[in-house]
């Protein structure tokens, strides 16, 4: 087992991951960015070094800086979190030429997986459904056209290196494709320093349901089952949930089948995520997959029964996948809420600042991941989401009417939060039937408008 | 299902019945007395009447008021948590007569079992191992003398009316025992109204083992395992766990279906907790039955799987136990800490006043049933418990361990905790290899000194 644990980020996961470490009996090292200095996973780590200012490009995407953290911290692995640094295939190189342990995939299975195109063609191999599309890069206006053509309005136009939203368009018409084109390679240039990009067909409001898998470093994989994401706002999801309303043993049985044979395509280990759209008829078609530990992943926890981020690092030190995990069946119902510091009722505009009064919801069946406690200034430089809650219950409706409790119990001032949002989410009456997709709350928006 | 049930009680027992409510939909009465103005309870319910002042006898004990608050508001169901009127059985025949339901057992099951010696009599009508004793009252110094000698030293002598070691005193020779006797009658006396006394053989260092029964108002009833309350400080539990560290399966089937079987002799039905002494031997003599809720029954819930105040609602408006509750098995390990504002390193004495800062610990696996935040005044009336932590993992070693690292991450200022001393027992060996009882953690403070 490690003995030192480098954690390569900040908030929330840091952390979860921290606690995890705690459980384990390993030693952790916080790093930080100056504006990060008050956050609890700096409070809460055995050590901790700064790495720089804000923004991230100078501080937690800095390899150099965390490398040489982890050596002044004589650290044996880095665990990197959800975003920054976790799905950089060239860090995980860096990692493993400086003998420390990435805790994460094989650099290759994050590089096949990272760039969209070949994550598709992966897909096409493993006998994956992928929505029709360009199959490869798009690199004229003509073939655009094309293709779009070929296919069928409406289509998206995406970055190969593309992710958050950036360096996408949808085109209902030859006009708005070349706009379109035109754009996503101009954002995506600027975002990703990649500007290409690909087409493919637009699914009108699918469903947006992902699967997790895990896998060990001797070839073993299994798959937990699906969460729905489909409540999105601008692509960023806000509330999840497992299992999916939608969902049916059969196709779960195919679609995690599906998740396994496309992770092994590629040599995968460790926490992966395969998201896939799929439409009211159950068709489905691969998206992408994430390389690393997602936001959602306690909501699998709580319904599999297993610690994901514990199983991570064991799995990292090369343990086989625990019997836990390959046994784990489902069993009660998980809902999590992002509590972001936002303005509902203006677009959702960030609202960094101090947290005055903190009051977290606790009792049964209620978990809180948080880096937020009264008197912490929310730093303006990184997202904004500062908790999530989870509730679990034996059945969905009584496991929405805990989070619709514990959201009314949630007690922050000083800032505006998301919580408003999502307890009207919790009262509607097509959220409570399970009837919603990734147009949902597009909707809900514009009813209130 | 009830419409709006008035809460008897404060602190997080009130907290935790108002959450089951929300949940159930069920509006909530709450009742307070001039110091607990403040308090989370009032706050979180929809309704809120002063009571009185404290002491409690001026408030939270005063059933004319509490009936009166239930018929202002129109409240039909009183549910009086655990401690003030959970275990007066003339309480519970007033709301009977005034129309309102009682959320707890028949009356008259609370006076056979409030009663320490009708409740041993109807162990032994039951077949259920009772210590050796009196079998009865000992009306004076003579027969008291006569009894210890058969029974042989050491004896503990118990008022019939008692509770929380009051009225109690442990006898190891002839003088001990006259000298017990007197003042034993005199405290009980004072404190309960009744200086009647019983003699009890004296079991040295034994387990502390209670069993959990629930029954439903058509004659069902079932045990849902046993909790290990060995840890007490002064008869004051202070950690607890499930399953016992001591428990095999067969023991717990014959502790079990004898629990059964006595909660069926006296009619019982609602949550109830039959306390026994266990030997190191697997000898169990019954000592009493607590017939209310019990403040460590989230422990039970987290391994069972159940929501044992929803079950005790739902029990009440006339519902059978549900399919859940009678198919509950254990699984994972559940330990659960009393946070109290004690200052340990001076004899655990009360600490009451203002919390400063509050952050409770969160993550997997960690449930927080707690009245406390940040500006919280601690009223000095009443008892000192601020707050339970309760940690549930697969296996024993786990669940410590993060109940090791959840008391590390809580942190409250302006006044003193036990947090320090449970986090020492958290790392001693002895607890860690499951070896202790009811006389560790006098001998943990002991070793301290």
């Amino acid at each position: 087992m490690f003995k030192k644990i480098l954690i390569a980020n900040r908030g929330e996961i840091a952390l979860r991951i921290i606690r995890a470490c705690k459980e384990l009996g390993i030693q952790t090292v916080a790093v930080y960015s100056e504006p990060d200095i008050e956050s609890l996973h700096v409070q809460l780590a055995d050590e901790a070094i700064c790495i720089g200012k804000a923004p991230s490009s100078e501080s937690y995407l800095k390899i150099d800086r965390i490398i040489s953290a982890a050596e002044i911290a004589d650290a044996d692995a880095i665990h990197p979190g959800y975003g920054f640094l976790a799905e950089n295939a060239h860090f995980a190189d860096v990692c493993a030429s400086c003998n420390i342990k990435f805790i994460g995939p094989p650099a290759n299975a994050i590089r096949l997986m990272g760039d969209k195109n070949s994550a598709r063609e992966c897909a096409r191999k493993a006998g994956v459904p992928v929505s029709p599309g360009s199959d490869g890069t798009v690199d004229t206006e003509a073939e655009a056209l094309k293709i779009a053509k070929k296919i069928g309005f409406p289509v998206m136009i995406k970055a190969v290196a593309g992710g958050g939203g950036r360096g996408m368009r949808i085109a209902t018409d030859e006009a708005t494709l070349i706009n379109g084109y035109h754009s996503a390679r101009h954002e995506a240039e600027k975002a990703f320093g990649n500007a290409a990009v690909y087409i493919e067909k637009f699914i009108v409001n699918p469903h947006h349901i992902e699967f997790q898998v895990f896998g060990d470093e001797h070839g073993r994989i299994v798959h937990l089952g699906e969460r729905d994401c489909s409540l999105q706002r601008r692509n960023q999801k806000i509330v999840e949930e497992c299992p999916s309303p939608l969902m049916r043993q059969e196709l779960r049985d195919i679609m995690g089948n599906a998740s396994i044979r496309l992770a092994e395509t590629v040599g995968y280990a460790n926490a992966g995520t395969m998201e896939f759209l799929v439409d009211d008829d159950g068709n489905f078609y691969f998206m992408e997959m994430n390389t690393r530990i997602q936001v959602e992943h306690p909501i699998t926890e709580e319904v599999y029964g297993c610690d994901l981020v514990k199983q991570q690092i064991q799995v990292a030190t090369g343990e086989h996948l625990s019997e836990h995990v390959i046994n784990a069946k489902p069993r009660h119902h998980a809902i999590e809420c992002r509590i972001n510091a936002e303005d509902p009722e203006r677009n959702f505009m960030p609202c960094p600042g101090l947290i005055e009064l903190y009051y977290a919801p606790g009792g049964r069946g209620v978990r809180i991941d948080s880096h937020a406690y009264a008197g912490y200034p929310i730093p303006p430089n990184y997202d904004s989401m500062i908790a999530k809650v989870i509730t679990t219950a034996s059945t969905r409706k009584a496991c929405i009417a805990r989070m619709s409790r514990s959201l009314n119990e949630y007690m922050i001032t000083g800032v505006k939060t998301t919580i408003p949002f999502q307890q009207q989410i919790m009262q509607n009456a097509d959220f409570l039937a399970g009837k919603y997709n990734t147009g949902f709350v597009e909707k809900l928006l514009q009813a209130g408008r």
